[in-house]
Parts: structure tokens; sequence; C-alpha cells
């Protein structure tokens, strides 16, 4: 069932130690057959030299588990509320990736610095509220999921345009059309956090680009008159 | 004598260099055989590349060898007196990995700000008081075990918790129920002191996390109604 | 056509990943022949484990394309400009290196701190002004080259004596005789902004060094009475 | 003549890349025949990767090269004055390392904040004054000899326990009785640079051991009461 998809995601997860955003066995990706109805997403606390493709657990979009005959990612709840909620997005990242988590835990957004960001995010990367006690006590990964939908939707960002969020002392979620997209942009995330933390420790003043520069490098790759790279 | 848990031991100490947390020789992992009360130590100053297994030294809960041709640990006294006092652990490590380090001459506790840390130690990884002139002068790698023994004792924290502590103007020693896991704690202390950095520095207010979410987090993959991995 | 150049400029495309200094596909090397009015580029968006010799595009000064059958980086009229603006320089180098990127979002110039800067940089490696909306809007990476040449024009900075700029909110640019002097001096750019980074936290008067200093460490390793170094 | 010295200062050059404290060309080693008044350096500006034993040059006391083909060090006649100045040392490493070059352009000394720092270094490592115009000008790389021998002369302290410097707008000089020891002194240099750099940043309080700390752990490992490693 969904082999090819396994396949996938069993290497988008393999690129996250490669990366150098993950330690241990703290990070998932999951891909999404959005015609059938079922992600397929890596199994929880399995360390990334044992994991093998047809260890990967199919899930439903209700949460069961339709396939394989391990625990999916504790995480799991989490994507499925954003499959359910971003309709563009056929995979999800989550990493504990050491920049990103450091202002997941400051409560600090990623704001567009320059163009190595415009390039890759349409605008600020949201941090989450930090969940009440009520929603981390009951359906904790569901909430998980429900507070990033609700940042989206209350600060009126797309998440096609800004594929990444800081889950408030947690750490970064990033999706995107394809698992390699979402892979890289867990990586672009990651290292515009590092960036950002020097050039705001540089220069404590305000250092936010112009929408213009922002749409000039993001609609340079993105988008109908792309012009970057070979397929535009 | 003890060959499977000198193999085990060895295999420990190759993980330090291997995670990137040991310079040179600066580092060592002990395991005790709690029944026969003798612990298995790597020998002192040895270059990791030329550890054998045979090289690991037995020692007794009293401090002598027992059997070994090289020296134990310089350490060997401070693991001595974790193993009799903290009567849940197994193995023991210590390190100069170099953002522990920071805060331990710091003198800065390392607090949870997020979910990394609450998943691994359930609460403050505290800092233990400087060791006095008299106590430096005489049994100073014993009085080192007694005074993390005490920053435990007197703080009411519980070291199966919160398996990890900084030793002021020194560095940091990690344990657990196996060598395997008082490794990865060695790692994770120093990823969250590197993470605790730069949220400090990103934010100067309060960072730390609520008890509940604490809760959540270090009980989800710790005990009784764990739910993360493969034998929950 | 240009085979020999090609493969020099493929080389040193490849030396940007093996020095630590791209990310992705972030990064572009070009190479003239100053003679022939030709250089040679790197196509756009091709990631370097698939990139090989003959993929190099031929563009004239006239930003055409001469040969090639893909895109040439979409950096290639900012290249263009210089080319045709510093007589002086062969190769061109293009990165988003995090140190350098982080300056130029600050906007903080790299200052000579030291001798390692004096070896290779003769005076302080300039930040551009921020491009207008106007500038952004047409002819966007022609004028970041425009911008880049009236940033020396104005100071009356010597491009081969400083062969490099940040250009605001966007990244370095370096360049050379040579493409492995311009890649060379990318990997230096870097490698100063990480030092000055921290020479700036730790003291935060003035650490800039006197002009003879600067004289003698540049002038020890360029010019007519240079001896560092075998061909001295 | 000297071969197996030759071989020995070519095995040390090779480890400064390997400890990852050295970029490019930048850093040098020696070791010295004192009976013979004869020391091996490095030749100038030779990439590792092409270096061999035999290029090693042979340098008299009075700073003649003897024999060897190529030009020495740039750096020779620092290293002939520490010799000359300096009895109890037989090598000496010169290196642009990151975290110490960004002390000597601050001009901030490395204080013992540790035991890692204790263990190796017997007090405070001095940053020198900045040489002066007429300095540089004339007998550039004698006067830096000149200027380490005044800081450790007019300070009192002792070469052999402090076997480290930062040349003020520079870098660090380290050295030791053999290679393999002032090697390990420029790799330990950069580590307690690094530590220190967060110490600081995290707690701008006084954060420098008492001297019974720094005795007992410089002593445990050197000197006539040396207990650790294995000849202790």
């Amino acid at each position: 069932m969904l082999e090819e998809l396994k396949q996938e995601v069993y290497e988008a997860n393999m690129m996250l130690p490669k990366l150098g955003i993950v330690t241990f066995t703290w990070g998932n990706v999951s891909g999404l057959d959005r015609d059938k109805g079922l992600f397929v997403i890596k199994p929880s606390g399995v360390e990334y030299e044992k994991l093998r493709p047809e260890d990967m657990v199919v899930v439903d979009l209700d949460g069961n588990v339709v396939e394989g005959t391990m625990n999916p990612s504790s995480d799991t709840q989490t994507h499925r509320v954003l499959y359910r909620e971003f309709s563009g997005i056929n995979a999800i990242v989550h990493t504990h990736s050491s920049w990103a988590v450091s202002f997941a835990q400051a409560g600090v957004e990623i704001e567009a610095m320059g163009t190595t960001h415009a390039d890759n995010f349409y605008g600020t990367i949201p941090v989450t509220e930090a969940l009440t006690q009520a929603e981390i006590e009951s359906a904790y990964e569901e909430n998980t999921g429900q507070v990033i939908v609700r940042t989206f939707r209350s600060r009126g960002i797309d998440p096609a345009a800004v594929p990444a969020v800081l889950v408030k002392q947690h750490g970064p979620f990033t999706w995107g059309a394809t698992t390699k997209k979402a892979v890289e942009n867990a990586k672009v995330l990651d290292l515009v956090a590092e960036m950002n933390y020097r050039t705001m420790t540089l220069q404590r003043g305000n250092t936010r680009v112009p929408q213009y520069l922002l749409d000039k490098h993001y609609l340079r790759k993105h988008g109908a008159n792309a012009y970057y790279g070979q397929n535009a």
C-alpha cells in the first residue's frame, strides 16, 4: 500500500540527519496522498540508522492507523490537523533544529531580514500562542495542530506562502507541496533563524526588509512570473 | 571479569567523540554491576583512538581497583560517590562539552525552556555550589561527588527525573539506568544548554515553561503512561 | 567553446559546498575571458551534486547567452555589470554564507580588526545602500551590480584592494584575478565576519587596526614587495 | 638532515586542519633540536594537501635557512625569538583559529574560568600590547616575538606554565616541550576562548576561578605530584 510514497517519505526522513537538523530520533516527515485521504509517517522513536522504508506507517485523515506494525510518530495528530486544514500541502516536517527551537523558546518571530528569507518565505514566520493547560492536558498533539491553524487564520497568513511556523516553547513545523520542499523549508527556516539571531544581536534596530524586496525575491522564485531555476 | 560490561562501557566511551561532546581525552563513562558492587570505568588519559575494551578498569564501591593494569579515570572517586548515593543509576558520564561547561563556568542553571528539555529532564538542571578550598585540597574528586549529592538532596531533586548536573567552574555529569541513556543525557544536556544560551540572549525575560508542559512532555516519554516510541 | 574556462568555473563552483559557504543551490561563480569578452557562469538553481562542467553557460558582456542550453544564474546581470565596471577582475563569486549575510542584513560593515583581515583585504569591506523600490522593481540584478559599483566609486575604494562587498539586506559578492582567488575571498570574508562578530560582542569600543598594520600585512602578501609564500 | 624532526614537524602541521584550527595555509608549526641549535618549520604559504615532510625548512637560531629549497614560514623570525628567549620550549604553533583571534582582536585576556583551563594553563593567558608603528615597519616578525617575551617578563608569567599568548590584533601563539603538546595547546586555547566567550556573555560578573582550584587541576596533571593519566 502506497509503496512509492513510503519510499519517498523514508528518503525525506533520512535527509534530516544529513542536513544537520535532527538529533537522535527527534524529527519526523510525513507525506500525503490527498486522493486516497491517507498519509505516510515515520514510526515513533526509531533510530535513523535502523529505519527502513517498510517501517513507515499509513494513517487516515481521522488519525487511524491503516497499515503498519509500529506506532506512528507521537506527533501524528498534529500532522493530521494540518493536512485537513491547510488544503494545499502534501508533506509536513517537524524537527527540534537548534536555531529554530531557540526562537520558539524565546517567543521571537522570524522576520524577513534579507533575500535568503524572501527567496523562500513570503513574510514573517509566526510564533503560536503557548497552549493552555487544558489544551496540553487533553488531546495535546491535536491542539498543537489547532494552535498552528488558528495562528495562520487569525493573522491572515497564507500557509502556502509562509510554509513554516514556530510552536511556542516547542519548535518548528514546516510543510510544502512535496516532501522534498517541506524538508528544504525545515533547513531554510533553521538557517534564517541563525542569520536573524546574529543580525539582531549586531543591530538592535529595525532590520525588516521592505515589502517590495519581499515581492521581488519571492516572486522571482515562485508563481507565474518566476525566472529562477531551469523550470521557470 | 565483567567482560560484557567492559565491552558496553568501551562502546559508550567511544560514543562521546562521535557525538561531538569530547575533546582529546577529556571524558569518561562508567557502568555499574550493582549486584556485584563493581563498576567498570575508562582508564585515565588514554586517547580514544587507542582505547580497547580490555583497557577498562574494574573498581569496587570503596574505590579500590579490582582488576586492570591501567590507572582508572582521575574522576573515579566522583563516580563511586554517585553510585553509592543515587541508588537508581547504573551508568555515569563526565565530559567537558562546550555549552554545558560555559553554563557551569557562569554558574547559570539550565532551566526548562521548551519541550526538548521537558522530553528528557523533568525540571531545572542545577549548578552545584563551588567547592571550598578545603574540599579541593583534600579528597577533591570525592568531594565533587558529595557536592552533587548535597545539591540534589538540599533542593529535593530526584536524580532519576533530572539525571544531570553542572559542577560549578568545572562541567557536566550525567547518569542513567543504562550506559546508552547516560550518554544520551550528556548530549541532550549540551544541546539544551546551546538552545537556552540563544533563547536567553534573544529574550532576557522569563522563558521557563509551565509545570503542566513539563508534565506532559516528560510523562509522554517516561513512566507508566508513556506513549512515545515503540515500547510504550 | 571556452572548455578550459568551463572546467575551471565548474571546479570553482564545486569548492563552495566544500568550504561550507553554500546551502542548497544558493551560490554561483563565474569566470571571464576578457580577450573574448565572454564569461562562463553556473546555470540557475541546479544542485551541486548534479552539476557538470558542460552545464556552464557562456554569456557575453551585454548579457546575452552565447552558448548553453540551461538558464544562467539569476544573478548573471550583476556579474556582467561588475566585469564591465571593474576592469581588473576575472572571476566573481556570490554566496549566502551565514556570517556575511548576517552583517549584510544588519547593515554593519566589516572593519579590519586584525591581521587575518589585513592579509586579504586592504581596508573596510563596505555595505551598499539598500536598493530603492524603483531599482528593485525594474532591472533588479543589474541595479545590484550598479549599487556595488557606486559604493566603491563614491567612497574611493579600489576593488582590486578590497575584493568584496556586502549588498544590504542580501549578502556578499567577492571577486579576484582568478576563480580560485575569488572563491578564497568568499571564504575569508565569511571568516572575518565571524571573528568580527565575536570581537564586537566582547568589546564594544573601537577595535579597528591602524593603517600601518593594514599596510604591513596586506603588502607582505600582495604587490611588488610581497614576501609571503613561495612566489614572492 | 634532521629527517626525524622533519617528519614530526610535518605530522604536527597536518594536525592543524584535522583539529579544525586552521583555514587555507594560515598556520605553522616548528620543532627545535636544541642541541644542534636548529629548528624545522613549515614552508610559507603551501597548501596542507600538498605539503610533504621533505618540504620542511631547517633554520638556525640566527634565522638563517640551513637547508631547504622553499621559503620558510613568514613567521620564522617570531619562532626564532621565542626559542632563544624561552629556554624550556621545543615546539611552537601559530594559527588564526577563530575564537582565539576574536579575543586577540578584542584585546580581552583568557582568564581561567574553569577546570578545562586549569588542566592546561596555570593562569591567565595574556594579550600583548599592540606593536607600535616603528615595530611594525621594521623587523616586524622579530618584534612580534619580542612583544611576546616582554609580556611574559613584565608580568612575571612562566612560559612553561602558561604556554600560550594572544598577540593583539593578530592571533595566538602556543608552545610546549614537544610538537604534540604545542599543537594540543593551540586547540585547548581555542576551546577555552570559546567557552569563556559564552560564559562572559551569560554572566557579566567575575567568573575567574580561585587560585586553589587552579593549583589543584593544574598540578594533578603537571609536575612531580601529577596523578592524571598513565605515566603519573
